[in-house]
């Protein structure tokens, strides 16, 4: 790898970290939350929103793309950035959590996964190789390896099983991303950390993925239904074995509560489909906690969201307004509720890391907690 | 009827008139063309984006806000503009329309007429006396009076009855406007004229309530499934009965052609769902002409829909990002195609006023269609 990627912490307090991966397309701030872009869009909302709320980096589906507009479309349309007017870094996923939760007729193999495309039942196959041939045609920044994504509940023998290919097509995908990638350009291909939430398991994983020197590790296979407990726990029994320069980044979490627990434990990056998709569904974060629009108490509520917030979103529409949007299944309600969001989750990544360079992450966190509590 | 909501015409080429009418919350241009926002919100967009685009009015539907969120409502809320954050000028329609062609179980007397919401089932009555209380609750700067718009194709007997009751609806609905406003406070109520396509039946309309004195006439009744030659055949007939110095609104219309067609015949304000509706379903209304983005020609075309444009939704994403959105039933899609297509609309409303004021009329609408079959 080489210094064209880099992790600088600035601060720590406890095991939270403050720190700046710095790359061509831009710095991105950790604890840093991306924005899911699934298909080249975060849904409902204009790029240079995206940017506005504070997001230095958002995630693109794999899977998504690899099927529609296809990833040699998206390389001849000059890449994921050019096509949907992201200039900054983007992450992708490798495609192997959507084949196992959304396509048909999947077969594992050792080689790798053959599947139905979910919108047109057309066969695909995905590999180690071509997840990264694929990423690199969308022009990625930050690549994830393929990894076996299992259904749980699952038997520890399962759960080792999955892990250790997990762990052979990283090695397969580090060997495919050095034969892809010239290197200084920028890009870094992470690893993904399995094992269920055994903490052997997890440390087996996390030390072999360390020996491959790569720029970056998940955690991945966590919030799929387990109690926030079992993976905080699951954190805490992969964070010493997972090295300490890299950035740590735990893939499909979560809720604000999620994010700030999980940064107490030593992660810097998050993705997570529940701001936007709540957003759709007329569900607000806030300081105040979660606020359901569609609630009649706020029929006559001229109050916007949060006075206090410099999203416009947030600030600047009254909670009747968007109860009536929400009510009335408008488009703006949806695009509004979004962008508080994704402004709220960006703010809380903001304000923690404020807290973390000031060494009073344990105070930022009780009171945040406290006023989702209180409410107003 | 007052100073405070004056029609100046500046120039006039043939029967097209370039005019500004002005009011407290602001000058309209003529000719205008009002995008709908039917529920307090022009679907898609942000208000921010149709000012930009150069609207200087909006619509808002009667029947709709009515149901939801209430007239008393919205007044309680402040009115429509400001739960809505549109401070310029509001037309609302009188909610007949809506009565006729989204509700069940409707009954039409003398007095009114009494339907079924179509979003709870609920009983409601709507009098020319209600519908100007309810314009007034919602904030509406101009008003339009309640009639009857019947099904074609109706009798000759049952247009003119129709006619005539609206007629008699429209004198009440004056009497109550002048009970409800206060003079001079700048809002305005607009008249309707009926009777279907016959010459003798719109004469009759057209200078019945011309004796009134209102401050603007609308054309009902027109652009209901008939062909576009007989629409512009009975702007002919009616357009003399009209009075010269009052604003003149063609309800519902149209396409571009149909709008450039009527100025030339003169008329002033339009309102259509049209490049609303058609930008959610994939349509864009650019100068080469109607560009359906779900074709495959689309799929690679990094061409913007015109660069020369100054809308950003027309010149700043490619046509294949454009199609891509709209084949994945992308938000993104339906909201850059619908802020196309307003910008689309207000421009050439632009073109329209400058070529009326040049003296160049006729040379700019015969330019404007060639462009549209010329294509790029």
């Amino acid at each position: 790898m080489t210094n064209d990627f880099t992790f600088t912490i600035h601060a720590r307090d406890g095991k939270a970290r403050q720190g700046t991966i710095t790359m061509p397309r831009g710095e991105i701030r950790t604890p840093a939350f991306m924005p899911v872009g699934t298909a080249g869009t975060v849904k409902g909302l204009y790029m240079d929103q995206v940017r506005q709320t504070g997001a230095d980096i958002i995630l693109g589906n794999t899977y998504h793309l690899m099927l529609r507009p296809g990833a040699e479309r998206v390389a001849r349309l000059g890449g994921l950035h050019e096509m949907a007017r992201w200039p900054w870094p983007i992450l992708t996923d490798s495609g192997g959590f959507q084949v196992m939760s959304l396509s048909a007729l999947r077969k594992l193999t050792e080689e790798g996964v053959t599947f139905q495309s979910h919108i047109d039942g057309a066969r695909h196959a995905l590999t180690p190789e071509r997840s990264i041939e694929i990423q690199v045609l969308l022009d990625s920044n930050i690549i994830m390896q393929l990894d076996e994504c299992i259904r749980l509940p699952a038997s520890d023998e399962e759960v080792a099983r999955a892990m250790r290919l997990s762990y052979r097509w990283a090695e397969r995908s580090k060997a495919a991303f050095e034969r892809l990638v010239k290197p200084g350009d920028g890009r870094a291909l992470f690893g993904i950390v399995q094992g269920g939430t055994h903490p052997a398991l997890r440390r087996e994983s996390a030390e072999a993925l360390a020996a491959l020197d790569l720029p970056g590790y998940a955690l991945g296979g966590l919030a799929v239904g387990e109690p926030q407990a079992e993976m905080l726990a699951t954190i805490e029994a992969s964070e010493p074995f997972l090295p300490d320069t890299k950035p740590r980044y735990l893939m499909g979490v979560g809720t604000p509560d999620d994010l700030i627990e999980s940064i107490a434990r030593g992660i810097d990056m998050f993705d997570c489909v529940m701001p936007t998709r709540a957003g759709r569904h007329g569900t607000a974060y806030t300081r105040f906690g979660k606020m359901n629009l569609r609630n009649a108490k706020f029929a006559e509520d001229k109050r916007p969201l949060d006075e206090a917030s410099e999203c416009p979103a947030t600030r600047d529409y009254s909670r009747a307004y968007l109860h009536h949007l929400t009510k009335s299944d408008e488009m703006l309600g949806q695009m509004l509720l979004t962008w508080n969001n994704i402004g709220y989750y960006q703010w809380l990544m903001r304000e923690a890391r404020a807290a973390i360079r000031a060494g009073r992450y344990a105070d930022f966190l009780a009171e945040t907690k406290a006023g989702w509590v209180r409410g107003e």
